[in-house]
């Protein structure tokens, strides 16, 4: 009989039984939206804390022109010792920016580098080799401040701009940064194109020579595939993965595409299958419907309608009956 | 380095190169929705012809009563000579309904029967064993007409009413009706509740036994499940999928709730990964917004609000640069 457990091990390696989720919401999630206000968004973390979720990432230091939403950066982390028990990161994109985050007091750095110079150029003003100059700048800058700096490969699988990542490109670009010291890696499916097969293919690409670093995903669901590529990453033994209550992180230009991977429906598929995530349901819920009413829309996740499976009250769901399959 | 193939293998099958979508939109799709006219039917068939797709769920002879947007069944089986390329089928979920159906001419037939109880009698007012019952008579009846019989075990996975249902259960019904005669069979996860690890129990628990006998899928997406659980039943081999276009299905009682695994996010998935359908996206997208014109309402799929990945147009999405990732 053939079970993930066993598929897992046929492949060399172990299925995780617990799984460390990443809440990008406040981050993530709100980049793109009408900014909240300082104190709406401690009552979003607030939330969140609530949830058991042990990460967060809380905001950029990034050009305040260019993410209004989240030019609060400063403020909001001399919020942050109300949540003693939480791992906060800031995303950063350049220098000036990391000087600012470790101004602010925070000491967990996301230094975010594009793996294709159309992106790199669009988000950074950069070329990805001017990026990693830049990141291991930046890897000493906080090193130098005793805080932890991890990198983000964006458009690790496709560039909007370039067309498809090849694994080893994004292999050079881990490689330099880790010789330079990076921390922990975390790859992003930036636009939502990954697929199984390319997932394993970029981690195989990257995780057999740093088996000792910390390996995570960050996935949209824009093309329903996410969960997919979660099931993929957890049959090698991925343990990490970003997710946003609600799915936040849709483009505000395109109504109703989904953004990053909802975390109550990734909490929902991972406990249902007996990995643990440590992370309550409801909690999650209320924080989705706390942001929702900020942002005065519905969710994007697919438990903002309906209820999980764990746990849910048969004979609600009487819509399913005549000939229903 | 493991890869979606050698992942199969190593289990022991083989990975699909190719996959056959049955398009189940006119039916499952549509059946809990306001009428749509004949002739909106037929146009809507029409675009899904000209899609490549070769099966399509066409409607069901069931209580006009209870489900009035398929009243026309009979009508509508009329016309399907308009279509001779393309191998329709119609739900029944008793006696009455086949012989209709029969009488109407069309030839290959599904019997839905509930693997539980609860929804056994609130689907079709009969018990499960009075159900296999029947269904034994309906097979006979089948193919005394020179027709193909095929089998779909709703809450497969799960009931509304009772819960969890057991895969012995499911084997149960299945060992009787093969006995009986059914020439094919389908596992509905009818309320999307099913998850990986259990798509590989069930399967396992079923196939083996009956070597010849084609066993698909029909999955909800309902908790944002049903592309991994596309992705388990493929690496033991399953080729055989139901979606509907626009993931049309929904329950119009819980607005946006998601109905059945879209067929263009499904087809964008396999094609992506190389596994062929023979479906083409963009018929998909003009059948899609044809429905969704009829009904006058937005879409659930993902790649309604997207492009797909295969001959995406690069630079078409610069809304996620600065910093996104």
């Amino acid at each position: 009989m053939i079970t993930l457990k066993s598929l897992a091990e046929l492949a060399g390696h172990k299925l995780p039984t617990a799984v460390d989720i990443r809440e990008v919401g406040p981050r993530d999630g709100l980049q793109l939206e009408e900014a909240l206000s300082l104190e709406q968004k401690i009552e979003f973390i607030d939330a969140l804390a609530r949830t058991g979720v042990r990460r967060i990432e809380v905001t950029s230091f990034v050009s305040p022109t260019a993410v209004p939403a989240l030019a609060d950066a400063h403020d909001l982390v001399q919020e942050l010792d109300r949540w003693p028990h939480i791992e906060f990161c800031a995303l950063v994109a350049g220098y000036g920016g990391a000087k600012r985050a470790l101004a602010a007091g925070i000491t967990h750095l996301q230094y975010v580098i594009s793996a294709s110079d159309g992106h790199a150029q669009a988000n950074a003003g950069k070329t990805v080799q001017e990026s990693v100059h830049a990141g291991r700048a930046i890897i000493d800058l906080v090193h130098r401040s005793s805080g932890i700096c991890e990198v983000i490969i964006a458009t690790a699988f496709d560039c909007p701009f370039d067309g498809p990542t090849e694994p080893a490109q994004v292999a050079g670009i881990v490689s330099q940064l880790v010789v330079a010291g990076a921390d922990r890696l975390t790859l992003a499916d930036t636009i939502g194109t990954a697929t199984p097969d390319r997932v394993l293919d970029l981690l195989q690409a990257i995780r057999p020579l740093y088996p000792d670093l910390a390996v995570g995903l960050h996935l949209h669901n824009t093309r329903d595939t996410a969960m997919a590529n979660v099931l993929a990453a957890l049959l090698i033994g991925v343990t990490d993965f970003d997710a946003a209550v609600g799915g936040l992180g849709g483009c505000p230009f395109a109504p109703g595409a989904s953004g990053n991977l909802a975390t109550e429906d990734l909490v929902n598929f991972l406990e249902d299958m007996g990995i643990s995530t440590g992370i309550d349901l409801d909690a999650t819920g209320e924080a989705g419907s706390l942001v929702a009413g900020f942002l005065d829309r519905p969710l994007n996740s697919a438990l903002s309608k309906c209820s999980p499976r764990i746990g849910f009250t048969y004979a609600t769901h009487r819509n399913h009956s005549l000939t229903g399959i």
